[in-house]
């Protein structure tokens, strides 16, 4: 359980797979968020219809909102949100850090101010651990601190859990931060590493307003350092150019809330860069989003009638733009394993970006 | 085609089969209302899955906006929304006299703002059977003029199109008026059903803030009257108890937003009474909102998840409970068919109002 599995290599891209008590995952992978147990505007069925596999929930959310006292009393995360396959909660340390309100850092963990009522609640490495244990995901996230050279908070945690808890329905990956400084993150890595064997390695601290270029040379340097038998997991990436690019530097797993996010905003990813529904152009234009979508929205409804949607302000709108995005980053996925796997990943991806980044 | 076939009675409960271009419509039946060419945060595919049938859209709010030349260019409204089943489009003379706004009515039709653009437009019974035409429903409504006693304003487009139009796709349907007054009711029901012949008759005027018991009066004095050859469609019915009270008088077609409007807000249809689903007793029920009921909502989540979704301001939410509403409905409509069929409707119906309408 937990195994991962290197099954190719071309270039710096990786083919795998990760084997989780709910299931099989092959990588690279897109994950979906549902940040308060549902991904914004789809089902569970959805999900399952647009080959989701990985679905990210999060801690922290749902610790305020409904408690993880009521979702253990209603049978633990899959069950409360009926989702069947594989689940991942991310800590809560990025959401504790990047809300608005009140928060006091000390060496054992974080006071903060529920979004949601005021409260003040108190967050450390075990606690944040304990609640996912209660939620029941397959992966759990280390509680950690985003700050540049912060990666050493998210030790404890990690280290007393390893030791006292099955791993045979949940294991916990540590989250390596440091910014885009080489040196912070090439320590943090050091002490992750000496601290015991783990399942899989989190990416934190990137794509959250640098600028690209540095992302992407963080990830340059960091990548050869990384185990290779280890998953990767790079957070709250991305964007369809941003996907492409952390393949091809060697991460395995992603999760960001674009997909649904942009959806809801009335754009739409395609092959050929990302479209604006909403714009006049649209209104009677008989084509699909995309057209070579296998989704529900590409295959039924015309440009038009999805403009239609936003235009009159309809909720089926949200969901069917929502629906296609997160079907486009799970294909996009599936296509760079499958060049991967082909041994031509890097004449993929340069076909690929010629065509996506190209005006108009 | 167009033909309706009277199977079974039961007390003045009808049973029948109504055959139109886009299949087969068993009666009684529920038409979900998508206004704007959406049965709102449902798709197509959710309404074949709830087994609706017979789906309403709007003439008045699909010419504002996108306007029929948009629908035409897209292939019809049944290509445009996606819904192979059939279609029946209102005239827009309800909307006209009951959204807010300039208006002005003469002998030949009415002078209106546009609710979207504030534009001044005219809709006269020839151009409102024009628009429907070009929508290309299976069943079009003649154009009305929903004031007590003003029964008769709905006759000239019905003979004119009667006879220049083939009548193979599409058929039209006049509304008979006249409020709670039954004296009216009668004098237009005689002047409708002395222009020809039709292929079904509306009921309209009713269910717009009279006492349920007027209602109920007046369904009971004009049924006998109406021809037993023709589908009744009971326009703007509705709430769970509605429909069987007119069933039981004799009415066999129904519209209603009020399990999507209800949906939304968060109040569910079961057979012992509306369910709030906001309530704090939702908070840990492991219970489905309904236990009889077979659709997704239902047979995948708790209440208690289903509170979180709205409580959390979650779209899913949204979409679970109209999706159950709507199921509610047409499984209802389902329900007194057997009944009727079986001969013991009036016994069927006691038992429902008994269960449905006890206190908790």
């Amino acid at each position: 359980m937990f195994e991962f599995q290197l099954e190719a290599t071309s270039g710096a891209a990786r083919a795998g797979l990760l084997t989780l008590p709910h299931g099989p995952v092959e990588t690279p992978v897109f994950m979906p968020v549902g940040t308060q147990a549902t991904v914004r505007t789809l089902s569970p069925r959805d999900l399952v219809t647009v080959g989701a596999r990985l679905v990210l929930a999060n801690t922290y959310h749902l610790h305020v909102r409904p408690g993880e006292d009521v979702i253990a009393t209603l049978g633990g995360l899959h069950r409360f949100m009926g989702w069947e396959g594989p689940l991942l909660t991310d800590s809560g340390g990025f959401q504790v850090f990047s809300l608005d309100g009140f928060r006091r850092v000390d060496e054992d963990g974080v006071e903060f101010q529920s979004h949601v009522d005021g409260a003040r609640r108190r967050l450390t490495p075990e606690r944040a651990t304990d609640i996912q244990w209660v939620l029941d995901a397959d992966v759990a996230m280390a509680f950690d601190h985003v700050v540049p050279g912060g990666a050493d908070e998210a030790r404890e945690g990690q280290t007393l859990r390893a030791a006292d808890r099955p791993t045979v329905r949940q294991t916990l990956w540590p989250i390596l931060q440091g910014g885009t400084h080489q040196t912070l993150r090439a320590e943090g890595l050091q002490r992750i590493l000496e601290m015991g064997s783990w399942t899989g390695l989190a990416v934190g601290g990137l794509a959250v307003g640098e600028p690209k270029a540095a992302m992407y040379e963080t990830l340059e340097a960091l990548a050869p350092r990384l185990p290779a038998t280890l998953p990767r997991y790079l957070m709250g990436v991305g964007f369809p150019e941003d996907l492409v690019a952390a393949v091809e530097r060697g991460m395995d797993l992603f999760d960001c809330v674009a997909p649904t996010r942009n959806g809801r905003n009335g754009t739409a990813f395609t092959p050929d860069g990302p479209v604006n529904i909403r714009n006049a152009a649209h209104r009677a234009d008989p084509r699909p989003l995309d057209s070579s979508c296998d989704c529900e929205t590409c295959t039924t409804f015309s440009r038009g009638y999805l403009r239609h949607l936003f235009v009159a302000e309809e909720l089926l709108g949200l969901r069917l733009l929502s629906l296609h995005n997160v079907r486009y980053l799970i294909r996009l996925a599936a296509q760079m394993r499958a060049a991967i796997r082909a041994g031509h990943f890097p004449r993929w991806a340069a076909d690929w970006r010629r065509r996506y980044t190209q005006p108009g």
